[in-house]
């Protein structure tokens, strides 16, 4: 398998994440966002929307993280990311999703900088959409969260929370109105999958 | 089942479609977003994100559209809507958050709002993400699509699909470049599942 990422994108780290947390081995090619190397005609070859993370398998390219995600579950089942009863399943897929569909796709560097020219305002625009989406993930997992989102074992919700938090962190979002989230966001980062997975250990020399 | 919708909304559409897709009875109850109903908080409690559609079940309320299709594909799995096939489901994972996740959220009536107050500024910051989302579907789609995305079988990215073609129509985004999509599109609305989801089967008398 290899992995065409960004060290500092979102969808990236949750993907590294999931390999992680699975135990896979992975060759990881860097694609540097800033220029334009995702846009390129090679690469919307794998991806036609010019996107990472994609994953190059035996049987072709995979595009978008949860598809990803969902394809790894399937292969190599153990440890579980995503649960197997219906009604948790459900639940899984809808904090993935209110993260997924509900917050990135807002944050990211195009919809932030077709909206304005302006890096105050892109900054607003992005710290309101992700206080939205984290005000909407804390409502729903304060009630039964544990250690993670919906109890001991780290699911797929973490796994796309974990580098939401990282951008809202990066956007100077402040995390005291998401003591949940705060807290599932320091479990994480004490396991060697998310140390690996992080955007520090990923970062490249020229940046 | 009671489903929480607004007629035009596209991730109501999605779930009316698979709802009628696989012939379950499911009460209708319409809020009204442009007056609000949706951000209520009697509504943030069904779903804190303040959005439609929700699912209220025996077992709780389900937010996100492709969330709430999965439980119904587990809870009633005939007519399949999610392949079984690892590397199908993967597939249909990618196309159908191609449209849930890198197109559709940058649509909403939300963004579209917070980007510009100017109706014409709207239209062309809808325009684009739509444009660039159908560019991408139908280049993944276009080498194997028959009457649906997929093959013969109408499937998860279908559901998907066409609303978000409802959608560039109502905002009058020039189809000739997509002509697999137009023909998929085509293809799904002479079934009476996708007739009885349509917006229009929805509109309110007051609309």
């Amino acid at each position: 398998m290899k992995l065409f990422h960004y060290w500092r994108s979102s969808a990236s780290y949750r993907v590294r994440f999931a390999l992680n947390w699975k135990g896979l081995a992975c060759e990881l090619v860097h694609l540097n966002l800033l220029t334009g190397e995702s846009e390129t005609p090679e690469h919307r070859k794998r991806n036609p929307m010019g996107y990472v993370p994609v994953l190059e398998t035996e049987q072709g390219y995979l595009a978008e993280s949860l598809a990803i995600i969902q394809w790894l579950e399937d292969k190599y089942p153990e440890p579980t990311l995503i649960p197997r009863d219906p009604w948790l399943k459900a639940r899984a897929w809808m904090l993935a999703e209110i993260i997924n569909a509900g917050t990135q796709p807002l944050v990211n560097l195009n919809p932030a900088q077709l909206h304005s020219d302006d890096p105050a305002e892109q900054k607003r625009w992005t710290q309101h959409w992700i206080q939205n989406g984290l005000h909407a993930y804390e409502t729903l997992v304060a009630p039964t969260a544990h250690t993670f989102s919906m109890g001991e074992t780290l699911l797929l919700p973490d796994i796309c929370l974990i580098p939401q938090v990282y951008g809202a962190i990066r956007n100077e979002v402040d995390l005291s109105a998401f003591p949940t989230v705060k807290r599932i966001y320091e479990n994480a980062l004490k396991t060697p999958a998310c140390q690996k997975a992080s955007p520090e250990a990923h970062k490249p020399p020229d940046f």
